[in-house]
């Protein structure tokens, strides 16, 4: 066993991690984990800490479940690996099976990949692959959103509609273009059915003046996750899915992080939002992070449109070498038997309201402005000036000063700026929630009483 | 236990794999493994073969391996899962630790990704970071090579210097150069050292074109793998560099197939190619495929430039939920171990030699042109008349026909057109390998046949 300082060293020498502090590189190190069980996890002190994002959105089972472990070991035993290329496995096949089954509509054929990004970045070929297939060169236009998130490689940060990413990285692409972030908040005077109509406007002059001839796709989270747990008013989704079937553009539905019970669906597209989509893209929740594994299920009609007698030859020329990998399969068919077997859904279902009425207390507090979520993903919005229209600088140490002090408790919140983010294993109990309601009203208070002494 | 014709149809149904070919999607389906052993996989139907592609180029410790299985089932026990953003897990400290440790130079600091694909992409991101926050904008262009590979994201894929990956795809990417394959086969008149000057003549000439204050990165593998093996000659390696450090361009050794023993070294730039890049990526054998996981090293003195004082600020806005996932991390320490304490590089060093004589036997046979490799990885290069200048279309035919008789025989090939590429899970022993070699002598024997009385 190394000590702790040992770790310490090694860490600030050698590791490089996402969204490092380039100031501080060399210096500092993060909380190291060690050990878990259920919603929690132990640092290396033995601390335990209630996993208030399940890890990044994923843990959905929770952690220590030892039917994956057992699991994962005996598919690394049987075949620990074989070529997507040229040949099959069994986990593949029945994982494609189970989600095109899983999946609303006819979204049955499943390609897989190694996480989020690289199945947006593979949605995305796919669909400049169809166009090219179909004889439509120019059909090649990306409508993202303000605020939407979409993965981490070169092309999906570009289509990352958080500024904060974009600092240091050659973020413009002729390919993509911005509409506006779908936030009720930005638009207190709207009711929901004028906000969409609003948006739809906007949307379709956005289409009328690139030509809908130019225009591929439109790539939208349900909720629009790490930009702040955004979500559009009612009939937002089912008003752009037609209008995208009127332009023939694709709509890929990204529930990296909704799918996999975040709402209390496999899927929430459909169920939760009201859209069958084009293409769904997952990741996170299929495997509850116990192994890497992403995917995308595409609809059979746009299959079919360049498959057979309209394939003209073509190749999908695209893929990685953990396309279909037995082991992350094999985990994600025990995951799911998992969500199947302890009725997860139902649970989240059941819970969901809750968790999203015992949070919405706290927007008596001081600080909170919002309190906004579905089924167990909330934001706590905060604002050193509750009714301010825009966040300022001081508003954005908020966040990390209540996640210090909910560390502290025992809790690990995952701010983003001024926003709290919550979205707990899918597992939690009642009084796990109320746990995490006091320690959340505690950091909340304490910071208020902080920040109205400094100000 | 589901029937074969259960797999059969269900993988026509729902399954879409890389390189799907479009006109029989739906109506074909590849073969099944289901089980492994050592150097070996086992078909559906209990078939033994012999796994001459080593799953692609990172089975390489071999199947059935306990100590993975039981390392893996620990890990997912312990800590399944945690968020590189905020907190970090033992596994990955360690592993950058070791990378570190067996990278050449001063390739210290360590960032995960989750295979080939990612670890190109974030290398890649990673030089646009770099000149930005050196405020040279403008020093974008990325110089690689014909019959290179480097992965399939949009922008590795546009990084391909394989131009079948090209088809139906927008690969045209104005940040993007080619320069020559360092093929000596194209080159026949030139002796090694003649050619090494004419290729750096024209990397210099393209350098001058471009404006090196435009010229960020040159990216180039080692040996150009799935291009067909082909090995530059003695020196170039070294040239190249000398002309990257005088423009002050970054030179990537993308080792994704090379590192991890595949030429009998942890990694082969330095000690195979002399050569002492400033990022090396890898991938593959860090874990021999039995859990995703990528990654890059990177230069110290790269990193001094943009951190600490001369940081500016700067955040890198860059990473994946699964970047240094504990899992694979443990799984990829072990993988390590095994090398270690089995001797691997050595065994490689030693076998190495007779796996190339043995290879270099069937250069005797009707239809082989070239035989060219190193360490346990070589291509087979046929041609219909060994002496042809270029390969026509019956020539791409005999890669598929010997793959197909090998298959037959238990032994799988992984042609590629006109070429067998075979790089076997380096526990391989001299009997397996003659078995190999005579299963190819007849697979090769009999296709020169076919093709001699269809000709």
């Amino acid at each position: 066993m190394r000590s702790t300082e040992d770790y310490v060293s090694a860490a600030k020498r050698n590791l490089f991690v996402p969204a490092a502090n380039m100031e501080k590189l060399g210096t500092e190190t993060l909380p190291r984990l060690e050990n878990s069980g259920g919603i929690y996890v132990y640092d290396e002190d033995g601390r335990r800490l209630m996993d208030g994002p399940a890890g990044m959105w994923c843990t959905q089972i929770g952690y220590q479940r030892k039917e994956m472990a057992e699991a994962i070991a005996a598919q690394a035993m049987a075949l620990s690996y074989n070529s997507p290329w040229y040949t099959t496995n069994s986990p593949a096949i029945e994982l494609a099976e189970k989600i095109a089954e899983l999946t609303p509509g006819d979204l049955n054929r499943v390609f897989f990949t190694t996480g989020g990004s690289t199945a947006v970045d593979t949605a995305l070929r796919f669909v400049e692959f169809y166009n090219n297939v179909l004889g439509r060169p120019a059909k090649k236009k990306i409508i993202v959103r303000k605020d939407g998130y979409h993965g981490s490689t070169s092309l999906t940060a570009a289509c990352s509609g958080r500024e904060g990413n974009w600092k240091n990285f050659d973020i413009a692409n002729e390919k993509i273009e911005f509409i506006s972030s779908p936030n009720p908040r930005l638009h207190p005077g709207l009711s929901g059915s004028e906000l969409v109509e609003q948006l739809a406007g906007e949307f379709e002059s956005k289409i009328a003046d690139l030509g809908p001839e130019n225009v591929a796709v439109f790539l939208a989270e349900p909720l629009l996750a790490s930009g702040g747990v955004i979500i559009p008013p009612s009939g937002y989704h089912a008003r752009f899915k037609e209008i995208c079937d009127r332009h023939d553009i694709i709509y890929i539905s990204d529930e990296v992080v909704t799918a996999f019970g975040r709402c209390g669906e496999w899927f929430a597209s459909e169920k939760v939002f009201g859209v069958v989509p084009d293409i769904i893209t997952f990741a996170k929740g299929v495997t509850s992070g116990y192994i890497p594994l992403g995917g995308l299920a595409i609809s059979e009609k746009l299959v079919a449109r360049i498959s057979g007698k309209e394939a003209k030859g073509s190749f999908f020329g695209n893929g990685y070498t953990y396309s279909g990998h037995p082991v992350s399969c094999a985990a994600a068919l025990t995951n799911i038997e998992i969500f199947e077997r302890d009725g997860l859904l139902a649970h989240v279902r059941e819970i969901g309201p809750y968790f999203q009425s015992s949070m919405q207390a706290l927007a008596q507090l001081p600080l909170v402005a919002d309190v906004r979520g579905n089924g167990l993903v909330v934001c706590i919005e905060c604002l050193a000036d509750k009714n301010a229209a825009g966040v300022t600088d001081l508003d954005k140490k908020i966040g990390a000063r209540i996640d210090e002090i909910a560390f502290e408790q025992g809790l690990i919140v995952r701010p983003l700026g001024n926003m709290c983010v919550l979205s707990p294993p899918l597992v939690i109990t009642k009084s796990e929630i109320d746990d995490m309601v006091a320690i959340l009203k505690e950091a909340i208070v304490r910071t208020a009483r902080e920040f109205e002494a400094q100000g």
